[in-house]
């Protein structure tokens, strides 16, 4: 059951959006045993990508960090669709990459990837404490500013 | 037996090169458990760097992807060597992340990286459906336009 | 027991410094079933980045090679930590993911990386020989040079 979990995204006012669905030869997420291997997930919202650009040129740290949310909302949807719609499944988010679009003297990316951290802890609690590296991009597919990729330990 | 994956690169016209040596103190693949571990692998033909420079700069989008092909063929003839050439033993291609050098203002990482993931679920079928990143890099070894690691699940 | 390991430390003139806490809502390190994954580790030495800028701008190989020296210390604190003090738990460096500062046309970041590579091979032995990833970064950081995450197999 994950009525706790979906009860909590509600609280933070979180709305999961339908999974985006394969567009190519690769798929949103594979299982491998227990562990379930998340794409890349950009900061769409609504069906497109909400937040364009690079961090220290036309992206701000907290515009940055409202991207990095969105692609960790992408990334509990996706989840959610993997696991048949029971997020209690999740018993441990193992590794967060963060993908952060920069301009060469930009030197924070681990301020804009807490925005994925906290939401993602604050959703999961314990189980959302997670591995992660953070770092800086020349740009990312439809000048997304952030991309997250996952990999979460499942039961 | 993997004759039928080694029919099906034959009838892509697909030769699969000697899968290149450690030369340093890493190596090529590492195997743990059932899972198959892939050191980047660069767009070499022929023993040389066969696709040079930027996207969005001086190498354009098919140019890409043929580096992208290349780092696909290079990955299966490294899973070769890893499994005894025998790829039937190949279950599932689980990730691949795709590192594509960019101009700042290139944002189509992904039709890029479609190059590998395209082969790759050519070659293999259901099983070459991959969870993936693509994502835009300052640059990379040797001048290489494109670098693609993999983790693959192996009977 | 990891007292071999621990002597060798001594005799290359390695001292592990310990390991940095947790500052967010993400973790230095996550162990699932048998694997331990790693945040990514800066080249951080007495409390601070050692080794900032972008190869190929104001660092030179030499320094970048440290700075992933200093990096793969710190991933081995990580693990010594995680693993209670007994390096010897470690079976194998399974991965590392090597990212390098790099101005556009810097392409030496796998000579940067062998600072890392060679040094924990120096250390674990067969056991350190690894798959690995070596890529150019827009920037990382606190501006750090470079930063490497890890998956490592444990007993």
């Amino acid at each position: 059951m994950s009525d706790a979990i979906h009860s909590r995204l509600k609280e933070l006012g979180i709305t999961l959006p339908a999974a985006a669905a394969p567009a190519a030869n690769y798929v949103p997420y594979v299982i491998s045993g227990n562990m379930l291997y998340l794409s890349g997930q950009l900061p769409i919202e609504d069906g497109k990508v909400a937040v364009t650009g690079h961090l220290g040129r036309n992206v701000d740290v907290p515009g940055g960090q409202r991207a990095a949310e969105l692609c960790a909302i992408n990334i509990l949807a996706q989840a959610n669709a993997a696991l048949g719609g029971d997020l209690s499944r999740i018993r441990r988010v193992v590794k967060l990459n963060g993908f952060v679009a920069s301009a060469p003297e930009f030197v924070e990316q681990h301020l804009v990837i807490n925005g994925a951290s906290n939401l993602i802890a604050n959703v999961l609690g314990e189980a959302g404490k997670h591995a992660r590296a953070a770092v800086g991009m020349a740009c990312l597919p439809l000048n997304a500013a952030v991309e997250i990729d996952a990999v979460i330990e499942i039961a």
